[in-house]
């Protein structure tokens, strides 16, 4: 069994980034299962995870294992190495933002998007453009044939896992979403854990 | 039959912007048929249409006639309006690029990225940030039940075309998707046009 150089615990409804050099692995472990991670992954000079992309580079809605990510200039960044979870993971919908809680009618809610700035801005690396479209792991937001969304409670159990090898020098951030009124995490929002491997 | 007010031509492979005011209508029309047109909405201070953030509103890949595209801050910028195409259009698939052309063997080729920023320096309205998702108008990607994407020809006829109302004073960029080594246009590029209603 591997052990883990870096360990990060992610609070739930929180945000955490970690500083990862290219070949190096991150787990993203649901801990007690149904909670679903908002996973963002930036290079250098703003160069960042572009979920349209991966789409066109794959040809999938998402990545298959052993399937790579693409950042905006088309570069991979990430690969897909494992996944131990049921395998529902969503790259179609935005990061939850505070113009998503006031259209929900709580304007102050914690966001992924808020998240996301305050976990780069605590390493270092601030980002002010646009909030990308991220992974978002253990999602489940089957896609109909008539191309209708839904939002489901995420299927992930307590210790489940997905892995990314960094094919980059990166910051990844994972946000554990903290949405409580659209049902797609089970109950309140609980923690994540990072794992970072050589 | 209305009479537009400004008409447009986006020669075949280049890209044209327009500056609309709220309530004004933007019908794309493809001229000989078979052409995709990649479509970008930027209101003021950088906000811009966003794919990721009109599926959260919508439910669905892409907006039934009725129905409206969000910008990242999530107000309603465009309203689809009408549509006598065969209504595949995407919103999934990223703007070809010089990296996406590098990809493919030629890196000297234009591209919908290239045109975006070119038609939007021209109007005054300058982008730096990343290339948002665009609204690829009679492009014809479908999605399979296991999630893989297809590109295939557009199936727009002659004169077929797609209507949107601006929610918000907006500038509204079309390119004639340049891309003919992968076949999704209908041979070369050819000529699209804008037309703007009251």
């Amino acid at each position: 069994m591997d052990v883990p150089n870096r360990r990060v615990d992610v609070p739930g409804g929180t945000g955490r980034a970690v500083r990862v050099r290219a070949g190096e692995r991150i787990r993203v472990i649901d801990v007690e299962g149904g909670q679903v991670g908002d996973v963002f992954a930036f290079a250098s000079d703003g160069e960042h995870h572009s979920a349209a992309h991966t789409r066109t580079h794959t040809r999938r809605l998402f990545p298959a294992v052993g399937e790579q990510f693409l950042t905006d200039r088309r570069r991979p960044i990430l690969t897909l190495v494992s996944d131990t979870s049921p395998g529902e993971h969503d790259m179609l919908v935005a990061a939850c933002d505070p113009a998503r809680y006031a259209l929900l009618g709580a304007p102050e809610h914690r966001s992924c998007a808020a998240n996301l700035r305050e976990a780069l801005a605590a390493v270092g690396h601030p980002h002010s453009g646009p909030t990308p479209q991220p992974i978002n792991v253990f999602m489940r937001i089957p896609v109909g044939a008539d191309g209708s969304l839904t939002w489901l409670p995420a299927l992930s159990a307590a210790g489940d896992a997905i892995t990314f090898r960094a094919e980059l020098d990166a910051v990844v951030v994972v946000s554990s979403c903290p949405m409580d009124i659209v049902g797609i995490n089970r109950g309140a929002p609980s923690p994540l854990v990072v794992e970072v491997f050589a």
